[in-house]
């Protein structure tokens, strides 16, 4: 077997054989391939893509590269979700909670933020206290006794992964759908749920741009869980605008905190009673109709915020101590008319670059700033009115790019509707 | 400027621009690019192609990298050849003094052994004294007293492409035109000729596997010579079968002094008169055809194996002591009927593995060893007659594969012409 051989075939778009394949996962994982020799060969699939037995046998050396969780000492079912990532989307903090308030396991591994979309974990991390790593066992016993515990990392799951995934950071190949495909998927393989919704954003300000891609990565994702027979439910949602109104770490938890509460945003509402419902009904008897009452009940009578309350408090956190920055300041519109459209990557990118997220893997984070949205995609502007609150540590601060993020204009638009299509 | 936004936008197939060539070009060469990041964007490269400018923008900024000869103190116009390489292909040994004894100044240098292809600078260093290296001023002086001169590395050319092409031969991205055309013409274009013609070898033992490719790889090249003013010839030739009969670096060196003695096979003949006469017109006031006729003379004459001592004994070579290898075995043919193919790029192979050719930069060569065709494509063999005879330095060798490198049919064929077209 030869790596140059391989790289070659893929270049001339001809099918990889599975033992191709498991070779190179092995070899560079081994370090006997080079760096320089990988990224020649997931820039010839970033191009030429994977065939659907291809992307099986990738995901599968991916997901043996390294340990498995053994959570067999969870008692029934355990349902996970997954977001390919958007910003302010925190929907993990509302949805896990509420779906373990119905008795439902939720056993979840989370990653940081990526690029300018950030990442669960951190946003645990910013509530004072919290711990997001936590021994096999007590995590275990955490599921059976309150049905929901989130990590970062715990074992040594997928180091093919890790190591491909810095890899495709820094050459220019994020961006395919076969490789997204099988990093998520290795990964979910080796946590071991049985059953998973995963939450495909799309958009400008996600890293699937069009539903054409976004059905494309469902089918191998929905394939690949077959496979070993996990059920996976695909969710094609809307990137165009943030979810919610609060991007930046600490103030998605306060957003968490106040949706819990009843004081929830229509779009992120809506987002969580579709995915919840498909993971109550993946993971119990229950109908999907029925779940959602269930769901929406226990927005209401509150159940779903004592479950958030219980799982930080079982995980050393204290939701009273949360801290958002003290500097706030107005920005407002120089016009009036109809938002038209919302720059999410470059809103996202302003966030990350006033400290909520980091540019390298050391950086550390500044919890408490971020942004709230007072106006969104659709609502009507005065000039001088309020677009949005931006909270910083600093005292002073150059805002003059963030009104290029907000397209207005006189015609009224219709919203685009948040979830597209429900594949299964 | 990024390099990842480099790597991404000719992943997506938009064209760079100047800038961002010249920046991936110095970066790489000055080591801020890091080689992972350099074998993505020549992976891209290689899949999506490149423009005109792109071409053209990329071969100036590899030129620029580092030194140029200064060749201004030898008199009168200096005439290249380049062929980008094939088995038995000594080409240059012949018709490089064969020009010279007409007194056109063929001020050349040359590369070693690649793959399954030999080097001409390998080919020179079986003669036993032969200096391949030359002060700029003991070359000079060489081609003003007797018109050739050849030497393998002087000065330090074209850092980018040497630091490039080692990349490409390990990252599967060798077979690029855009990328083959950038290397060969911004090291010919820093070692000064004033013209230059390039035998572009195409088939199954060659680089370029098709016309089409050729012919694209010519107007690159063409195009590129325009504009810095030299003048480009590109013949389009085959390499169905090994050039001429001889295979491996003394033995082909033996071949060409048979040649320039009047002893000749008529396929190296053609494509010699046919290279040397634009060779000689391109620098003179001579018609190609009266050219023609003045090599003919110089080759029935000897003026040219004249000009082959004098510019070995001028290196410090010996062609007296010319070493071939000391067994000989004879391989005979297993079936009766006509030679339909030779598998001429597993040929070059098979000599290769006997020593003639490297597989690490710091390997030794074999000088003495390699193979004489006793048929070639389109003759008639019988059962137990001789397909050739292999030089090698051990007593013992499998020579099995041999016979699979020849098909052999009941039907005639007709050879394949050796030279396809003309492009200038």
């Amino acid at each position: 077997m030869n790596i140059i051989e391989i790289i070659n075939q893929k270049r001339e778009k001809r099918e990889l054989s599975k033992e191709q394949i498991e070779y190179a996962i092995k070899e560079y994982t081994n370090g006997v391939i080079k760096d320089y020799q990988m990224s020649a060969l997931l820039m010839a699939i970033c191009i030429n893509g994977m065939t659907d037995p291809e992307v099986l046998t990738l995901t599968d050396a991916m997901y043996r590269s390294g340990e498995t969780l053994d959570l067999s000492s969870i008692h029934g079912i355990k349902v996970d979700k997954h977001s390919t990532g958007g910003v302010g989307d925190k929907t993990t903090l509302v949805l896990a909670p509420l779906v373990a308030s119905l008795g439902i396991n939720v056993a979840k591994m989370s990653g940081r933020g990526l690029g300018h979309t950030g990442g669960t974990i951190d946003k645990l991390e910013s509530i004072p206290g919290f711990q997001t790593t936590m021994s096999l066992e007590n995590f275990t016993k955490q599921v059976n006794k309150i049905h929901f515990a989130l990590v970062g990392q715990m074992g040594n799951l997928v180091p093919a992964d890790k190591k491909i995934y810095a890899l495709r950071d820094v050459t220019g190949t994020v961006e395919s759908i076969p490789l997204i495909a099988s990093s998520i998927m290795s990964k979910k393989l080796a946590s071991s749920a049985e059953c998973m919704v995963i939450d495909i954003k799309i958009g400008e300000g996600a890293l699937i741009k069009t539903i054409e891609d976004a059905r494309t990565l469902a089918h191998f994702m929905i394939k690949i869980g077959n496979q070993y027979n996990r059920k996976v439910v695909c969710v094609l949602t809307s990137m165009h605008e943030p979810l919610g109104t609060h991007i930046g770490n600490a103030l998605e938890v306060k957003e968490s905190i106040e949706f819990l509460k009843g004081n929830y945003q229509k779009d992120l509402y809506e987002l969580v009673l579709t995915l919840g419902s498909i993971m109550v009904h993946l993971a119990s008897s229950i109908s999907e109709k029925e779940a959602r009452k269930k769901l929406e009940e226990n927005i209401h009578n509150q159940k779903g915020y004592q479950k958030l309350v219980e799982f930080v408090t079982s995980q050393g956190g204290n939701l009273e101590q949360l801290e958002i920055a003290p500097k706030v300041f107005s920005v407002k519109s120089t016009q009036t008319g109809y938002i038209q459209k919302i720059h999410t990557q470059k809103l996202g990118e302003i966030v990350r670059m006033i400290g909520a997220g980091r540019y390298q893997k050391e950086d550390t984070i500044d919890y408490g700033v971020g942004i709230i949205l007072t106006k969104k995609v659709g609502d009507f502007v005065l000039e001088n009115e309020e677009l949005l609150k931006i909270y910083v540590n600093q005292k002073d601060m150059e805002i003059g790019h963030i009104l290029e993020c907000f397209e207005i204009g006189t015609h009224f638009v219709e919203k685009a509707p948040l979830i597209y299509e429900i594949i299964r």
